[in-house]
This record gives C-alpha cells, sequence and structure tokens, in this order.
C-alpha cells in the first residue's frame, strides 16, 4: 500500500488517460473495445484497477464471484462503508467510459480524501463490477447481483456463445461456484451505494450541464422470441411460405410503434436467422426485445399487448412463437438524502450555491446501482456525453466535466459524511 | 472400368441409397446436411460420385474447375455429347435430392444404356457441378459458369465466411486458378443439356402427377443491402434513435408486399445485425434480396421500385443504404426440341400415349441448366417432392416416383437419339 501524495491530486487528465489504458484490452482487433464477463480481459483490467486501489491508499481483493474490491478504513476500523463503484465490462465495439469512467472516479475520490488525511465516521469501499452489461451470457447485472446476494443458481446454465456455461467460466477464471454466495454482502455492511456515470442520454448536454442528479433508473424486462417457421427454397411460392424473418420483421416494427405510442423504449439489439443462406426461406429467426420505461406498470402492460400481436403476426403468417424472458428489473430509486449529498456535491463543484437547483434526470439505462438497492440506499451523479452517444466507439466525454465529476463526486461523499455524523453518530 | 450387368439395371430404390449415402458427407453434425464448394466433402463425394460413373462405363475426370465429369463414348468416338448432370452441393441444414437425384439419375441412365449395349449417335457425358447454391462465396453456379466458359476473374477475390478468398479455396483443394480456363467447353462439344431435379414447388403434388417438363428457369437477381444507423444504448431516446435493425425490418415488410402485389417473388433469407448485442441499438444490419419472376422485364422494374423505397424508408429514418448486386441471371427457356423429347420420356414412362399432354411448368428455382444454356440448348424434367419442401431436411421423394424418373430421363435421352440420327445425322 502506498501513501498518496496529497501534493498531487489524481487529476482529470490522469483519470482520461487510465480510461484509455482500459481500453487496450479488448477481445476484439483494431482498437475496438469489446470486454466481457470472466475473459483474460476482465482479469487483465482487475489487476489494474487493484494497482490503482493500491495506489489510493485502499485494501484489495477480488471477490468470489470476480469483483474487484478495495477498501479504505474511516476513523475506525471496521465501521460500515459507503460502497463507490460501477462496471468494467463492456457491449462489443464499446466505447471507454461507460461503467469505467464511475470506477475510475471512485478510485480518484478515495485517494483524494485519502491524500488530504481525513478520517470519515465510514469506511469507504470501491466495486469494480464484472458484469453489468450482460453481454456473455445475455443476463445483466451478474457481478452486482453477487454482491447483493441476489444471484440465482439458475444462472449456472446460462451459456455463452461458444458453449461454455457460467459455471465453467467461474471455474476457467479461478473462481469456485460453489463460493459464490461469500461475495455476497449484507445492509449492514453499507451506509449507502453512489455511483458515477456517463448519462448515456442526450438531456444533460441540450440543457448545457456538466452534471446531473438520477432520480430514479427505469427498470428493463429482456425477452429471448424465437419466431419458427419453414425453411425452403427461396423460388416457394407465396402460398406455401412460412418465412419466419418476415414474421420477425413485421414484429419488429410493430412493436416499435406499439412502444413509441406507449412512451416507452424499446430495442432490438440481437437478431440471428437460421439457416441463414441467401436462396433459402428462414426456417427461425430469434431476437432480443429490451423493453424499458418511466413506470413498471406501463411496462408491463405494454409487453402484454406486444405478446398478443406476435401471436397475430405469427398465427396470420403459419409461424409458431415462443418467448422467454431472460432479464426484469424493477424501477430503482435513489433515496432522498443521496440525491440530496449528490446535489450538493454539484453545487460545491459549481460554486454556486444560489443557483437553479441541478438536475435531476429519469436514467433509461439500467445500471450497477438496481441491483444494489436491494442491500442499500442508492444514489447516482450523471456527467454529460457527447451527442447522448454510448455503447459505440464515439462514446465521449471532456476532461473539463470529468474535473467537475471528481470534485463533485468527492464533496458528495464529504457531504454525506458531515450528515451521517451529525444524523448516525457512529 | 466395369461392366455394367444388364440383367440388373439401377433401380430407384438403389438411386435412393446412393442419395443416402451422399448425405452422410456433410460439415454438419447430427445428421443435417451441408456439402460447400471446394470442402474436404466436396472431394469424398466427387470420388464416390466418380467410381458409380466408372461402374456405369463412363471414362472420367474432375475438369478445373472441381466439378466431376464422366462420358461414355457413342457410336463412333469423339462424337459430341448429349450432357446430363447437376450439382452435389448443398445449402445448409439441406434435404439430401437437390441437384443431388439430378446427378445420380444421369449417371444411373447411363449405366441403363451403357448396359443394354445400345449405340447412340452422340455420346452421352455427366457432369456433377461442385457448386450451384453458391452457399460458401454467395455467388451460384460457380461450377457450370466454369464449364459454360463464363467464369469472371472478379470472383476470384470472393471470399468465405471464415475469410478465405476462392482463389485460396481453390488452392487448398489442389486445383489451379490460372486453370480454370480449361474447364469451359465450347458449343460444338454438346448436342444439349438434360437435367432432372425435384420440382422444389408445389405444383405437381397438387396436381397429383410424379414428372412434369420445365418450360422455362426464371432468372434471379441477387442483391447484398447494407443499411447502416448508429450503435447506441438501448435506453436511448426515439429522437436520437438511428436504428438499422428496426429499417432492415420496416424494408422487409416493405419488400414483401411489393413482390407479393408484382407477382413476383422475393427472400430475404440472411440477415446480420452489428454488434448484436440485447442492450445496443443495431449500428449497420446486411441483409440478402432474391428477387425472382416470370419475367425479367418485371423483375427489374420491381428492383427499381424497391431501391427507391430503401431510399425512403432510410432517409426518413436518418440511416443510409448501400445496394450490391451479387447475382443477375436472365430467365433460361427450355428448347422446344428438348421439352419434346422428354415429353416424349414421360408418355413412354407412363406407358399412356394418348393421355393429356404432360404438364409443362415454370421453374422458379434456378439451376444448372441456367449457365449451361449458354453453351447448349436445355431441357429438364421436373420429379414430384412431398409438399413442394425444398432447402430442408424434410424434402423428400418417393421411391416410385424415382423410378419413372428413371425411366422418363432415360426414353428422352433414346427419344433424343432417335430424333438426331434422323434430323441431324452424325
Amino acid at each position: 500500500m502506498t501513501t498518496p501524495d496529497p501534493s498531487k491530486p489524481l487529476t482529470a487528465a490522469a483519470v482520461l488517460e487510465r480510461c484509455d489504458e482500459l481500453a487496450s484490452h479488448s477481445s476484439l482487433p483494431d482498437g475496438l473495445i469489446e470486454r466481457v464477463y470472466l475473459s483474460p480481459e476482465h482479469a487483465a483490467v482487475n489487476a489494474l484497477a487493484a494497482g490503482w486501489m493500491r495506489d489510493a491508499g485502499m485494501a484489495t481483493w477480488q471477490d468470489a464471484a470476480g469483483n474487484q474490491c478495495g477498501r479504505l478504513e474511516g476513523a475506525t476500523p471496521g465501521l460500515p462503508a459507503l460502497l463507490l463503484g460501477s462496471h468494467l465490462d463492456t457491449v462489443p465495439s464499446a466505447g471507454r467510459y461507460d461503467g469505467i469512467l464511475g470506477v475510475l472516479t471512485a478510485i480518484a475520490v478515495v485517494e483524494r480524501i485519502n491524500a488530504d488525511g481525513r478520517s470519515l465516521p465510514f469506511a469507504l469501499e470501491v466495486v469494480a463490477f464484472g458484469d453489468e452489461e450482460g453481454t456473455r451470457f445475455g443476463t445483466a447485472l451478474l457481478g452486482s447481483r453477487a454482491l447483493a446476494g441476489t444471484w440465482l443458481d439458475a444462472w449456472w446454465e446460462l451459456t455463452d456463445e461458444a458453449g461454455t456455461t457460467l459455471h465453467d467460466a467461474f471455474v476457467a477464471f479461478g473462481l469456485d461456484p460453489a463460493a459464490v454466495t461469500a461475495a455476497a454482502r449484507t445492509s449492514n455492511d453499507f451506509v449507502g451505494y453512489l455511483e458515477t456515470h456517463i448519462e448515456q442520454g442526450p438531456v444533460l448536454e441540450e440543457n448545457d450541464l456538466p452534471l446531473g442528479i438520477v432520480s430514479s433508473i427505469a427498470g428493463a424486462r429482456r425477452f429471448q422470441i424465437t419466431i419458427t417457421g419453414k425453411a425452403g427454397h427461396s423460388g416457394t411460392p407465396w402460398t406455401h411460405r412460412r418465412d419466419a424473418l418476415a414474421g420477425a420483421s413485421e414484429a419488429i416494427v410493430a412493436i416499435e410503434r406499439l412502444a413509441r405510442d406507449a412512451d416507452l423504449i424499446a430495442t432490438v439489439g440481437h437478431l440471428e436467422v437460421f439457416p441463414d443462406a441467401v436462396n433459402v426461406i428462414a426456417g427461425r429467426a430469434e431476437f432480443s426485445l429490451d423493453l424499458r420505461g418511466r413506470f413498471d406498470a406501463d411496462r408491463d402492460a405494454a409487453w402484454q399487448r406486444i405478446e398478443a400481436l406476435l401471436e397475430e403476426i405469427c398465427s396470420t403468417r403459419g409461424l409458431h412463437v415462443a418467448v422467454h424472458q431472460t432479464h426484469a428489473a424493477p424501477a430503482a430509486h435513489c433515496s432522498d438524502r443521496l440525491r440530496g449529498v449528490i446535489a450538493a456535491g454539484i453545487r460545491a463543484a459549481d460554486r454556486s450555491d444560489d443557483g437553479p437547483a441541478p438536475l435531476e434526470l429519469l436514467s433509461m439505462a439500467g445500471h450497477d446501482a438496481m441491483a444494489v438497492a436491494h442491500l442499500t440506499e442508492i444514489g447516482m451523479l450523471f456527467v454529460r456525453c457527447a451527442g447522448g452517444v454510448s455503447h459505440h466507439p464515439d462514446e465521449s466525454v471532456t476532461e473539463p466535466d470529468v474535473a467537475s465529476a471528481l470534485d463533485a463526486f468527492e464533496a458528495a461523499v464529504l457531504a454525506l459524511a458531515d450528515g451521517h455524523t451529525l444524523q448516525d453518530p457512529a
């Protein structure tokens, strides 16, 4: 454990350099980024993050689910911790900030607080979750759900594209599947959870603001939809065709219209056709649906209409449809107390106590905070990203915005420490 | 070269057994069939076919494009040949008769004629084409276009899914790309081309007929269509989405409607999405279009409307579309003379000289005969298949229908020999 030098606080430029260094650990060539759960790249970035955590003064460990953790004790050893974190895994052809910026902001803020020699009424822990995106096994938040103690045994049989089960991937990564419950923490361990994340939306940019407070996180439901028809020669007349891709296309267009009308967001991002040949009618089409909205009830009602629509389209076309829910999360609400400390942090970073209240935003994107909400109250700081673009190599943030985020996140932690001492004497 | 035993003509049952034996040479597990151009399976079935050709009394060779050939001399050595054939390659998850039945029927009929000791006014050649489906390199009829002398140098750079060029696949198969022109034959080599093929449509079955005459073969045009939008997080609001798969789906539905209205057949059998993740808006969608119709002019006019439609859909959605034609064939017409001998063959197999004229059908499926039509006149015999199903493991023919096809194809060859002697003394 090295002692941080208080005269050299970790700058926004240094944090962005670390983002670049992490981006070089990818399973894709040509500068494209993909880093999935339990991969060699996952191990590599955990090792990097662990080094930076130690540089910040933390004791480190990799938990039983492959999350990289670090802890800085508070005023006395063994206090409950304020958990700070986000994730290091990515989607395919990802950007370099989604999740990553949150982990590095957390580490940098711990380094600053440690360098200042401040003694807090709670410990600080940082967690770099190993799976938030669900890229490899189709089910999101595996890392944070292990920590939250909501891991499901059914997941062990999930397979990646190569047919490797989650169970075997654990073993290959050097983890013991039987010990995954050791990653689970309890409510008593924490005083709260704070996460910094890029907005992944255009609202802050459109309002000319670098930072915002998350009010709540819309819950997504995800489905795997399989439409089965009959493969056949591309010369087959219309009367004898049962084209699974034509049915899937009609469904995708109809789902889009229905979701727009219901003020929901629907995404079909994955689609696979079988046998997938130029001169063969598709006998089967499998696609994903990610459905999210401001209110869980609206979203669930829309899904019922979508199911009816799928049945109707397929019945008209002589196709069969099967649906399988792969993920479901209720909306997660950020606590008044943590929204308050994030607001205080933004004001401190702005050096404007009397301006308008910082902007509150609904997050349409899911976050680790949703899983951690099972254990403790949550709060999130959003950072402006260029054009609202994310999950894409063009994902971009500015150095001044990251500097504001570091200041605001540090100030939020200190604001919580002040309030915590008053309200909940340790 | 063995001498066939005239007391044991090759039966329909034996031909079906050979279909089963060929089906066992596949690159797919679990009994599924896929056999592509210049693969180890291609080499294996060529060797089998060559053995059967020799059993039928033919001299054999593999030509410079990997087509397996055999020849039985006519009344005097060196006469122009009647070419009989079809292909041994398959689509993915194929049936066991498309193409294959035609090759085996041709070999069996040569064996019968040789066994009977008949002396014809032309030689008989059989060709088992190595690529008709275009499964591996996306461009169909590679085998028959090599024989027809219409090979294009641009094809050498075509790649398969693994990135192997057609050039390198030639070398790996033991062929010399520079020598491919040696596979080209000339019009003087042939008196005509006859092909047996399963109908791949429901017309014969619906008319309760085992056999039919092909009047002409509809020409297909094939396109690779690429729609480009912008990948992004699945929580991105509607105002900021440029979803390539949503655009492709709208296009597929619109193409289907337009083609139906124009009495054309359109098939989108291949579709791929990038980056293809549950929680990422599709930044790119690539799909194939196979467009065919009774009249080339109708088909070409419809393609112009489809192009306009693609532009319109993509412009509305902020997407970019690029189209690339990968294949184009004009309709190929079967000659009066060869339609006549096939009709005579069907009547002979039926033993009914005074029944209604055999049914003539338009083939919506493409065939090697289209390429061979560049060299010589063509004729085709269609065999009923169950439910019109083809390019699917359920592809099926009956033994009595195959027996009728063998009889009819033999009788057609003999009818041509009779007419040939009269009309074109050798």
